[in-house]
Protein backbone atom coordinates (compact mmCIF):
# COMPACT_ATOMS: atom_id res chain seq x y z
CA UNK A 1 0.00 0.00 0.00
CA UNK A 2 1.41 3.18 -1.24
CA UNK A 3 0.36 6.73 0.44
CA UNK A 4 -0.81 9.52 -1.98
CA UNK A 5 1.72 11.94 -2.66
CA UNK A 6 -0.02 15.08 -1.53
CA UNK A 7 -1.28 13.40 1.84
CA UNK A 8 2.21 12.02 3.05
CA UNK A 9 3.48 15.87 2.62
CA UNK A 10 1.04 17.61 4.08
CA UNK A 11 0.88 15.21 7.44
CA UNK A 12 3.56 16.71 9.61
CA UNK A 13 2.34 14.64 12.95
CA UNK A 14 1.77 11.72 13.89
CA UNK A 15 0.09 10.97 16.86
CA UNK A 16 -0.31 7.36 18.20
CA UNK A 17 -1.93 5.47 20.40
CA UNK A 18 -0.70 3.64 22.81
CA UNK A 19 -2.09 0.86 24.46
CA UNK A 20 -2.46 -2.17 22.13
CA UNK A 21 -1.17 -0.03 18.91
CA UNK A 22 2.88 0.50 20.05
CA UNK A 23 2.55 -1.83 23.48
CA UNK A 24 1.25 -5.26 24.17
CA UNK A 25 -0.38 -4.69 27.05
CA UNK A 26 -2.12 -8.09 27.47
CA UNK A 27 1.14 -9.99 26.99
CA UNK A 28 3.14 -7.85 29.24
CA UNK A 29 0.38 -8.00 32.34
CA UNK A 30 -0.45 -12.25 31.47
CA UNK A 31 3.98 -12.51 31.70
CA UNK A 32 3.89 -10.86 34.82
CA UNK A 33 1.45 -11.65 36.85
CA UNK A 34 1.96 -15.97 35.75
CA UNK A 35 5.54 -14.96 37.20
CA UNK A 36 4.01 -12.84 40.62
CA UNK A 37 1.14 -15.08 40.93
CA UNK A 38 1.89 -18.42 39.04
CA UNK A 39 -1.89 -19.66 40.18
CA UNK A 40 -3.54 -17.05 38.25
CA UNK A 41 -4.28 -17.27 35.00
CA UNK A 42 -2.56 -14.22 33.09
CA UNK A 43 -4.83 -14.32 30.22
CA UNK A 44 -8.10 -13.96 32.20
CA UNK A 45 -6.68 -11.39 34.45
CA UNK A 46 -5.26 -9.21 31.90
CA UNK A 47 -8.69 -9.30 29.98
CA UNK A 48 -10.86 -8.78 33.02
CA UNK A 49 -8.40 -5.89 34.05
CA UNK A 50 -8.83 -4.03 30.51
CA UNK A 51 -12.45 -4.72 30.43
CA UNK A 52 -12.81 -2.39 33.30
CA UNK A 53 -11.04 0.61 31.60
CA UNK A 54 -13.95 1.95 29.16
CA UNK A 55 -16.58 1.80 31.56
CA UNK A 56 -13.97 3.78 34.20
CA UNK A 57 -13.32 6.23 31.58
CA UNK A 58 -16.77 7.02 31.15
CA UNK A 59 -17.95 7.51 34.46
CA UNK A 60 -15.23 10.35 34.66
CA UNK A 61 -16.71 11.20 31.12
CA UNK A 62 -20.33 11.33 32.06
CA UNK A 63 -19.34 13.65 35.50
CA UNK A 64 -20.15 10.68 37.90
CA UNK A 65 -16.03 10.86 38.58
CA UNK A 66 -14.39 14.10 38.73
CA UNK A 67 -11.22 13.57 36.47
CA UNK A 68 -9.24 10.71 37.38
CA UNK A 69 -5.75 10.03 35.95
CA UNK A 70 -5.68 6.03 34.23
CA UNK A 71 -3.16 5.19 37.18
CA UNK A 72 -5.79 6.12 39.48
CA UNK A 73 -8.66 4.33 37.88
CA UNK A 74 -6.12 0.92 36.40
CA UNK A 75 -6.22 0.95 40.07
CA UNK A 76 -9.63 1.12 41.03
CA UNK A 77 -10.23 -1.70 38.88
CA UNK A 78 -7.45 -3.74 39.89
CA UNK A 79 -8.79 -3.40 43.60
CA UNK A 80 -12.62 -5.20 42.15
CA UNK A 81 -10.79 -8.04 40.13
CA UNK A 82 -8.63 -9.50 42.72
CA UNK A 83 -11.26 -10.97 44.63
CA UNK A 84 -11.95 -13.05 41.37
CA UNK A 85 -8.83 -14.06 41.14
CA UNK A 86 -7.92 -15.61 44.94
CA UNK A 87 -5.79 -12.20 45.17
CA UNK A 88 -8.06 -10.06 48.00
CA UNK A 89 -4.71 -10.82 50.29
CA UNK A 90 -2.88 -8.53 48.25
CA UNK A 91 -1.46 -5.71 50.70
CA UNK A 92 -0.71 -2.02 49.35
CA UNK A 93 2.44 -2.27 48.49
CA UNK A 94 1.86 -5.35 46.90
CA UNK A 95 -1.13 -4.08 44.62
CA UNK A 96 1.03 -0.52 43.25
CA UNK A 97 3.66 -2.54 42.67
CA UNK A 98 0.81 -4.87 40.15
CA UNK A 99 -0.65 -1.34 39.49
CA UNK A 100 2.39 0.18 37.72
CA UNK A 101 2.70 -3.04 35.62
CA UNK A 102 0.87 -0.45 32.92
CA UNK A 103 4.12 1.63 33.34
CA UNK A 104 6.09 -1.27 32.07
CA UNK A 105 4.35 -2.39 29.32
CA UNK A 106 6.39 -3.88 26.26
CA UNK A 107 6.50 -2.66 23.15
CA UNK A 108 5.35 -4.74 19.73
CA UNK A 109 8.59 -5.84 18.13
CA UNK A 110 8.30 -3.41 15.41
CA UNK A 111 7.31 -0.25 17.39
CA UNK A 112 10.89 0.92 18.51
CA UNK A 113 12.39 0.80 14.93
CA UNK A 114 9.68 1.92 13.26
CA UNK A 115 9.37 4.76 15.38
CA UNK A 116 12.55 5.54 15.18
CA UNK A 117 12.07 5.59 10.85
CA UNK A 118 9.09 7.72 11.69
CA UNK A 119 10.88 10.21 13.87
CA UNK A 120 12.98 11.35 10.74
CA UNK A 121 10.42 13.17 9.01
CA UNK A 122 7.60 13.84 11.16
CA UNK A 123 7.29 14.83 14.46
CA UNK A 124 6.10 11.58 16.78
CA UNK A 125 3.71 12.20 19.56
CA UNK A 126 1.61 9.80 22.28
CA UNK A 127 -1.97 10.59 22.35
CA UNK A 128 -3.17 8.30 24.89
CA UNK A 129 -5.84 7.88 27.59
CA UNK A 130 -2.61 7.16 29.72
CA UNK A 131 -1.43 9.65 32.06
CA UNK A 132 1.86 11.73 31.22
CA UNK A 133 3.52 9.91 34.20
CA UNK A 134 2.71 6.37 32.88
CA UNK A 135 3.52 7.24 29.06
CA UNK A 136 7.13 8.26 29.81
CA UNK A 137 8.10 5.83 32.12
CA UNK A 138 7.15 3.15 29.61
CA UNK A 139 8.87 4.89 26.85
CA UNK A 140 12.15 5.61 29.01
CA UNK A 141 11.92 1.50 29.60
CA UNK A 142 11.02 0.50 26.35
CA UNK A 143 12.74 2.75 24.34
CA UNK A 144 10.29 4.88 22.39
CA UNK A 145 11.80 7.61 20.94
CA UNK A 146 8.79 9.97 21.04
CA UNK A 147 9.56 14.24 20.21
CA UNK A 148 6.22 14.95 23.03
CA UNK A 149 4.23 12.68 24.95
CA UNK A 150 0.36 14.05 24.93
CA UNK A 151 -2.15 12.59 26.66
CA UNK A 152 -5.88 12.53 27.93
CA UNK A 153 -4.07 14.51 30.86
CA UNK A 154 -3.28 17.27 28.92
CA UNK A 155 -6.74 18.15 27.04
CA UNK A 156 -8.76 16.98 30.29
CA UNK A 157 -11.37 14.71 28.17
CA UNK A 158 -10.09 10.83 27.18
CA UNK A 159 -10.06 9.47 23.69
CA UNK A 160 -12.44 9.60 21.47
CA UNK A 161 -13.40 13.00 22.70
CA UNK A 162 -13.33 15.80 19.87
CA UNK A 163 -11.00 17.92 22.49
CA UNK A 164 -7.93 15.42 21.94
CA UNK A 165 -7.76 15.15 18.44
CA UNK A 166 -8.06 18.94 18.11
CA UNK A 167 -5.74 19.29 20.51
CA UNK A 168 -3.15 17.93 19.37
CA UNK A 169 -3.70 20.02 16.07
CA UNK A 170 -3.83 23.32 18.46
CA UNK A 171 -0.63 22.11 20.20
CA UNK A 172 1.06 22.22 16.80
CA UNK A 173 -0.66 25.08 15.40
CA UNK A 174 -1.93 23.26 12.81
CA UNK A 175 -4.87 22.36 10.36
CA UNK A 176 -6.85 18.91 11.21
CA UNK A 177 -5.53 16.99 7.96
CA UNK A 178 -1.94 18.05 8.89
CA UNK A 179 -2.15 15.41 11.54
CA UNK A 180 -2.86 11.72 11.41
CA UNK A 181 -3.50 9.25 14.30
CA UNK A 182 -1.95 6.12 14.52
CA UNK A 183 -4.08 3.62 16.45
CA UNK A 184 -5.44 -0.03 16.11
CA UNK A 185 -8.78 0.50 17.23
CA UNK A 186 -11.43 1.86 14.92
CA UNK A 187 -13.40 3.53 17.38
CA UNK A 188 -10.56 5.97 18.30
CA UNK A 189 -9.43 6.32 14.49
CA UNK A 190 -13.61 6.89 13.32
CA UNK A 191 -13.10 10.15 16.56
CA UNK A 192 -10.09 11.36 14.71
CA UNK A 193 -11.47 10.98 10.96
CA UNK A 194 -14.64 13.46 12.75
CA UNK A 195 -12.13 15.97 14.00
CA UNK A 196 -10.52 16.41 10.15
CA UNK A 197 -7.09 14.31 11.06
CA UNK A 198 -5.86 11.63 9.10
CA UNK A 199 -6.06 7.93 10.27
CA UNK A 200 -3.73 4.68 9.34
CA UNK A 201 -5.23 1.61 11.36
CA UNK A 202 -2.28 -0.87 12.34
CA UNK A 203 -2.73 -4.17 12.13
CA UNK A 204 -2.65 -6.07 16.11
CA UNK A 205 -4.50 -9.46 15.95
CA UNK A 206 -2.97 -10.48 19.04
CA UNK A 207 -3.99 -7.27 20.70
CA UNK A 208 -6.37 -10.09 23.32
CA UNK A 209 -3.70 -12.75 23.38
CA UNK A 210 -3.23 -15.73 21.22
CA UNK A 211 -6.18 -17.25 21.94
CA UNK A 212 -8.40 -14.16 21.00
CA UNK A 213 -7.41 -13.17 18.01
CA UNK A 214 -9.17 -9.97 17.13
CA UNK A 215 -10.41 -9.14 13.37
CA UNK A 216 -7.96 -6.92 11.52
CA UNK A 217 -9.85 -6.71 7.76
CA UNK A 218 -9.51 -3.69 6.63
CA UNK A 219 -12.49 -1.10 6.43
CA UNK A 220 -13.39 1.82 4.80
CA UNK A 221 -12.37 5.57 5.70
CA UNK A 222 -9.02 5.13 6.88
CA UNK A 223 -5.99 6.88 4.80
CA UNK A 224 -4.11 3.90 5.59
CA UNK A 225 -4.00 0.12 6.59
CA UNK A 226 -0.19 -1.46 7.97
CA UNK A 227 -0.07 -4.56 9.34
CA UNK A 228 3.18 -2.76 11.64
CA UNK A 229 4.52 0.78 12.18
CA UNK A 230 7.42 -0.58 10.29
CA UNK A 231 5.31 -1.03 7.72
CA UNK A 232 3.65 2.34 8.12
CA UNK A 233 7.32 3.74 7.52
CA UNK A 234 7.65 2.46 4.39
CA UNK A 235 4.53 3.71 3.14
CA UNK A 236 5.15 6.99 4.07
CA UNK A 237 8.97 6.70 2.82
CA UNK A 238 10.53 6.53 6.28
CA UNK B 1 30.86 20.65 44.12
CA UNK B 2 29.56 17.19 45.41
CA UNK B 3 26.10 16.54 45.89
CA UNK B 4 25.25 15.41 49.28
CA UNK B 5 24.63 11.30 48.63
CA UNK B 6 20.93 11.06 50.00
CA UNK B 7 19.67 13.80 47.76
CA UNK B 8 21.28 12.83 44.71
CA UNK B 9 20.08 9.08 45.67
CA UNK B 10 16.13 10.91 46.17
CA UNK B 11 15.58 12.94 43.28
CA UNK B 12 14.11 11.16 39.92
CA UNK B 13 13.15 13.92 37.97
CA UNK B 14 15.17 16.57 36.91
CA UNK B 15 12.89 19.49 35.29
CA UNK B 16 14.66 21.87 32.99
CA UNK B 17 14.34 25.78 32.54
CA UNK B 18 14.94 26.31 28.69
CA UNK B 19 15.05 29.71 27.34
CA UNK B 20 18.84 30.72 28.99
CA UNK B 21 19.18 27.84 30.62
CA UNK B 22 19.32 25.12 27.85
CA UNK B 23 19.52 27.48 24.76
CA UNK B 24 21.09 30.44 23.82
CA UNK B 25 17.77 32.53 22.98
CA UNK B 26 20.22 36.26 22.87
CA UNK B 27 22.71 34.74 20.41
CA UNK B 28 20.27 32.99 18.51
CA UNK B 29 18.12 35.39 17.93
CA UNK B 30 20.92 37.92 17.56
CA UNK B 31 22.26 35.51 14.42
CA UNK B 32 18.60 35.04 13.16
CA UNK B 33 17.98 38.87 12.83
CA UNK B 34 21.20 40.27 11.58
CA UNK B 35 21.27 37.49 8.77
CA UNK B 36 17.78 38.19 7.77
CA UNK B 37 17.97 42.27 8.14
CA UNK B 38 21.43 43.34 8.47
CA UNK B 39 20.98 47.17 9.27
CA UNK B 40 19.36 45.97 12.70
CA UNK B 41 21.09 45.65 15.75
CA UNK B 42 20.78 42.34 16.40
CA UNK B 43 21.99 42.31 20.28
CA UNK B 44 19.62 45.13 21.22
CA UNK B 45 16.21 43.52 18.65
CA UNK B 46 17.00 40.66 21.16
CA UNK B 47 16.92 41.70 24.54
CA UNK B 48 14.25 44.54 23.00
CA UNK B 49 12.29 41.11 22.53
CA UNK B 50 13.17 39.31 25.89
CA UNK B 51 12.29 41.89 27.71
CA UNK B 52 8.43 42.20 27.02
CA UNK B 53 8.31 38.45 27.91
CA UNK B 54 7.71 38.73 31.72
CA UNK B 55 5.27 41.40 31.58
CA UNK B 56 2.93 39.76 29.04
CA UNK B 57 2.87 37.30 31.29
CA UNK B 58 2.13 39.56 34.29
CA UNK B 59 -0.66 40.37 31.94
CA UNK B 60 -2.09 36.67 31.59
CA UNK B 61 -1.14 35.69 34.89
CA UNK B 62 -3.54 38.86 36.36
CA UNK B 63 -6.34 38.08 34.50
CA UNK B 64 -5.91 40.74 31.82
CA UNK B 65 -5.27 38.55 29.35
CA UNK B 66 -6.79 35.54 28.70
CA UNK B 67 -4.91 32.44 28.52
CA UNK B 68 -2.21 32.92 26.07
CA UNK B 69 0.40 30.76 24.74
CA UNK B 70 3.93 31.78 24.65
CA UNK B 71 4.20 31.65 20.55
CA UNK B 72 1.36 34.41 20.68
CA UNK B 73 2.58 36.60 24.10
CA UNK B 74 6.02 36.58 21.38
CA UNK B 75 4.47 37.54 18.27
CA UNK B 76 2.33 40.29 20.53
CA UNK B 77 5.80 42.07 21.35
CA UNK B 78 7.25 41.39 18.04
CA UNK B 79 4.52 43.40 16.96
CA UNK B 80 5.20 46.19 19.41
CA UNK B 81 8.67 46.44 18.85
CA UNK B 82 9.53 46.25 15.00
CA UNK B 83 8.70 50.01 14.39
CA UNK B 84 11.53 50.81 16.55
CA UNK B 85 13.86 48.55 15.13
CA UNK B 86 12.27 50.17 11.44
CA UNK B 87 10.93 46.73 10.56
CA UNK B 88 7.18 47.62 10.62
CA UNK B 89 7.16 47.19 6.89
CA UNK B 90 7.70 43.81 7.49
CA UNK B 91 4.57 41.51 6.07
CA UNK B 92 2.70 38.62 7.84
CA UNK B 93 4.61 35.82 6.04
CA UNK B 94 8.14 37.93 7.67
CA UNK B 95 6.83 38.55 10.95
CA UNK B 96 5.19 34.48 11.47
CA UNK B 97 8.71 33.07 10.08
CA UNK B 98 10.67 35.68 12.58
CA UNK B 99 8.55 34.79 15.61
CA UNK B 100 9.03 30.92 15.24
CA UNK B 101 13.18 31.97 15.68
CA UNK B 102 12.32 30.81 18.97
CA UNK B 103 11.45 27.34 17.47
CA UNK B 104 14.80 27.59 16.16
CA UNK B 105 16.98 28.78 19.62
CA UNK B 106 20.80 26.80 19.47
CA UNK B 107 21.04 24.83 22.57
CA UNK B 108 24.15 25.97 24.60
CA UNK B 109 27.67 23.81 23.82
CA UNK B 110 27.15 21.60 26.68
CA UNK B 111 23.45 20.90 26.98
CA UNK B 112 22.47 17.82 24.25
CA UNK B 113 25.83 15.83 25.68
CA UNK B 114 25.23 16.92 29.64
CA UNK B 115 21.48 16.08 29.37
CA UNK B 116 21.80 12.73 27.82
CA UNK B 117 24.45 11.96 30.21
CA UNK B 118 21.91 12.48 33.01
CA UNK B 119 19.20 10.92 31.23
CA UNK B 120 20.45 7.77 31.66
CA UNK B 121 20.06 7.54 35.55
CA UNK B 122 17.35 10.63 35.78
CA UNK B 123 13.92 11.29 33.77
CA UNK B 124 14.87 14.46 32.50
CA UNK B 125 11.96 16.72 31.46
CA UNK B 126 11.50 20.57 30.00
CA UNK B 127 9.40 22.91 32.58
CA UNK B 128 9.30 26.14 30.60
CA UNK B 129 6.78 29.16 30.43
CA UNK B 130 7.45 27.99 26.06
CA UNK B 131 4.09 26.13 25.00
CA UNK B 132 4.23 22.70 24.01
CA UNK B 133 4.44 22.81 20.25
CA UNK B 134 7.80 25.39 20.63
CA UNK B 135 9.63 23.14 23.09
CA UNK B 136 9.08 20.11 20.97
CA UNK B 137 10.25 21.97 17.57
CA UNK B 138 13.14 23.16 19.22
CA UNK B 139 14.21 19.83 20.97
CA UNK B 140 14.11 17.87 17.91
CA UNK B 141 15.61 20.27 15.52
CA UNK B 142 18.60 20.68 18.47
CA UNK B 143 18.67 17.02 19.60
CA UNK B 144 17.45 17.73 23.03
CA UNK B 145 17.00 14.23 24.61
CA UNK B 146 13.74 15.15 27.21
CA UNK B 147 11.66 12.23 28.30
CA UNK B 148 9.16 14.52 28.26
CA UNK B 149 7.98 17.72 27.36
CA UNK B 150 6.04 19.66 30.42
CA UNK B 151 4.90 23.40 29.61
CA UNK B 152 3.35 26.21 31.47
CA UNK B 153 0.38 25.36 28.77
CA UNK B 154 0.25 21.52 30.75
CA UNK B 155 -0.37 23.46 34.07
CA UNK B 156 -2.33 26.59 32.48
CA UNK B 157 0.40 28.94 34.58
CA UNK B 158 3.02 30.58 34.00
CA UNK B 159 6.75 29.90 36.52
CA UNK B 160 7.10 31.30 39.17
CA UNK B 161 3.60 30.17 40.22
CA UNK B 162 3.21 26.79 42.16
CA UNK B 163 1.14 24.92 40.04
CA UNK B 164 4.36 24.72 37.83
CA UNK B 165 6.36 23.16 40.25
CA UNK B 166 3.80 20.73 42.20
CA UNK B 167 2.25 19.94 38.70
CA UNK B 168 5.88 18.41 37.77
CA UNK B 169 5.86 16.45 40.90
CA UNK B 170 1.98 15.67 40.44
CA UNK B 171 2.79 14.47 36.91
CA UNK B 172 5.39 11.83 38.30
CA UNK B 173 3.12 11.30 41.88
CA UNK B 174 6.26 11.84 43.18
CA UNK B 175 7.41 14.18 46.81
CA UNK B 176 7.97 17.60 45.53
CA UNK B 177 11.93 16.58 47.22
CA UNK B 178 11.81 14.09 44.90
CA UNK B 179 12.16 16.41 41.91
CA UNK B 180 14.82 18.73 41.01
CA UNK B 181 14.18 22.48 38.89
CA UNK B 182 17.82 23.31 37.07
CA UNK B 183 17.94 26.92 35.67
CA UNK B 184 20.01 29.84 35.05
CA UNK B 185 17.70 32.47 37.35
CA UNK B 186 17.24 32.42 40.71
CA UNK B 187 13.48 33.95 40.89
CA UNK B 188 12.32 30.45 39.20
CA UNK B 189 14.83 28.75 41.60
CA UNK B 190 12.95 30.50 44.22
CA UNK B 191 9.65 30.09 42.93
CA UNK B 192 10.61 25.77 43.17
CA UNK B 193 12.11 25.92 46.60
CA UNK B 194 9.16 27.57 48.03
CA UNK B 195 7.00 24.63 46.85
CA UNK B 196 9.80 22.10 48.14
CA UNK B 197 11.89 21.34 45.67
CA UNK B 198 15.38 20.82 45.19
CA UNK B 199 17.43 23.21 42.74
CA UNK B 200 20.19 23.47 40.83
CA UNK B 201 21.75 27.17 39.34
CA UNK B 202 23.16 27.09 36.27
CA UNK B 203 26.17 29.52 35.32
CA UNK B 204 24.84 31.08 32.15
CA UNK B 205 27.49 34.53 32.01
CA UNK B 206 26.66 35.33 28.47
CA UNK B 207 22.48 34.93 28.67
CA UNK B 208 22.45 38.31 27.70
CA UNK B 209 25.10 38.47 25.03
CA UNK B 210 28.76 39.62 25.49
CA UNK B 211 28.24 43.01 26.02
CA UNK B 212 25.80 42.22 28.89
CA UNK B 213 27.93 39.63 31.33
CA UNK B 214 25.32 38.61 34.08
CA UNK B 215 25.98 37.95 37.89
CA UNK B 216 26.68 34.03 38.53
CA UNK B 217 27.72 34.28 41.88
CA UNK B 218 26.54 31.82 44.28
CA UNK B 219 23.74 32.80 45.91
CA UNK B 220 22.77 31.25 48.98
CA UNK B 221 20.04 28.49 49.11
CA UNK B 222 20.48 26.56 45.73
CA UNK B 223 21.00 22.81 46.45
CA UNK B 224 23.86 22.71 43.80
CA UNK B 225 25.80 25.47 41.83
CA UNK B 226 27.10 24.10 38.78
CA UNK B 227 29.07 25.80 35.66
CA UNK B 228 26.98 23.79 33.26
CA UNK B 229 24.37 21.11 32.42
CA UNK B 230 27.76 18.67 32.25
CA UNK B 231 29.10 19.75 35.47
CA UNK B 232 25.47 19.27 37.12
CA UNK B 233 26.07 15.64 35.30
CA UNK B 234 29.19 15.05 36.92
CA UNK B 235 28.16 16.02 40.48
CA UNK B 236 25.51 14.12 40.31
CA UNK B 237 27.63 11.42 39.02
CA UNK B 238 26.29 10.46 35.86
Amino acid sequence: MTAPAPMAASVQVLAFDIFGTVVDWHGSIQREVQALYPAVDGDAFARAWRAGYKPAMARVMSGELGWTLIDDLHRMILDQILPDFGLDHLGEAERRHLNRVWHRLDAWPDSVQGLTRLKRRYTICTLSNGNIGLLTHMAKRAGLPWDCVLSAEVFRAYKPAPETYLGVARVFDLAPAQVMLVAAHHDDLAGARACGLRTAYIERPLEFGAGHPKDVAPRQGNDLHCSSIGQLADVLGC
